[in-house]
């Protein structure tokens, strides 16, 4: 999860843990636009791994081209709904409002979080205990926690 | 905005908050569940305000009794994309992720918001400039900010 | 619920249930855009009613000026399932598949249907037994029917 | 599409759906649930495929046992809507009001349906001209038109 638009440095780390979850065999499950979504669909992509993009838009125009699989769910932001529920756990990386939002429905339906470079320190920051959201300092780090945490919930369904 | 349980001050927070949105002859929009949501409608349905509830279950089994007119989303925290493009301005008070989710979704589709006891250090902490978000300290100036925001919104329009 | 254009013929029908809503003091529940819509909000407003549009679009600018409560899902034809949810009874005028598929998700969650000039030989046609769907041949009849079903409803829940 | 309960017959039609449209390297998208659903799942498992199923739940626990791919979307019958702007073209095999309601989505926003012992006499009944929806008499017929519709939107989009 993160933005639609972002920095250089923001994307090669975005780029990193696409590559990583493709490198774990899990499959990444990301908003389909660009910015963050898009640099991690692109290293997904590039290491051989699915990339399914949930949409907001009515069509799938403006999925960005690493998307092998769209979604199209025409919702807009209540797209972000179905992306929190869907994926067994989230990294979310810098962001704006709509990172913030799908953080927030993360924790609220417990799906674990974990957090780079993004809203931690907000949210960290005492009103929610681990491990519903938790910050790391690299890619490697949240592709190794986020994996980790996804089987544990698929473990005790 | 809040969360489905709060304690007796943030309950007379909100039931003033409906009631002077009702004393206006402003509709009260809420998620239609307990807690804040209950607390505002029934300020505002006791002024003898309109009280909708834009609820997240698939019947009305759930909606607090003030609500007079109920929206049925079936949708569950989709809804919380409805409240934020529905309403002309947003009090959020207290509150938990759910609230913390429509403040992000509300600045990310330009709803402006009023805060009363809620995220506001998070959010106006630095990353949003007003007046997508602006906290205040007492019911009244909820009401007076929030009502002027949604008139010059429609005057806008 | 009906197509957002219609012929005059289809307007008088649409005005006159609106109106006969409202006459009864029940709020009108509809799509907020035009053709059927629009008549039975005109109808319904001219008549004194609250008229309700659940609009598919992000905003409210294509909303027929007779929604005093436009709700804003900005989710497309996905809002066809908060129709039926939300109405107690649907009284369903001529129309092309987005009624169909109204008429269809209604008989799937249990809301009554009243058909007038619409899909009804089709769904009568021996799939679906009453009260699910019911066919009148007057605006008159159709609120009739329409309101009965609704309070049996109210009264049974 | 289809129902979530079906006799012996359909479930045969169904799998075989599902085999062919795997046979072809097509990806089967699905609502995830029992009967028609799990049949053509089931078929499409078998043979290789990759199956997606748009699941109304908000938790995958209803999901059938061959859903590799499940999308979470906890919005019950809106989830329809998503459907039918995920896949490129549509099979509808035998079906309820559920089946009726994505076939007439299914026309309103413009993806092509083929019917296989479903609505058709209603829907094809003269309302809408070909080839918006399209009545065949064998698996086999359905899999190769559904795909060769599909393939006509992709070149054209």
């Amino acid at each position: 999860m993160g933005s639609g638009q972002c920095d250089v440095e923001i994307s090669r780390i975005a780029e990193r843990v696409g590559q990583g979850i493709a490198d774990h065999d899990a499959v990444l499950i990301c908003g389909g636009g660009g910015g963050v979504m898009e640099a991690a669909a692109r290293g997904a992509s590039k290491a051989g791994g699915l990339v399914v993009g949930i949409l907001p838009d009515d069509n799938d125009g403006n999925a960005n081209r690493w998307v092998e699989l769209p979604i199209v769910t025409g919702m807009g932001n209540a797209r972000n709904a179905i992306n929190v529920l869907t994926a067994h756990s989230i990294i979310a990386i810098a962001g704006g409002p709509g990172t913030l939002s799908e953080i927030a429905l993360a924790i609220k339906v417990g799906t674990p979080v974990v957090g780079l470079r993004t809203w931690n320190p907000v949210i960290g920051g005492g009103r929610y205990a681990e491990p519903k959201f938790q910050a790391v300092a690299s890619p490697k780090d949240a592709v190794q926690l986020a994996l980790s945490l996804a089987k544990g919930r698929i473990a005790g369904s």
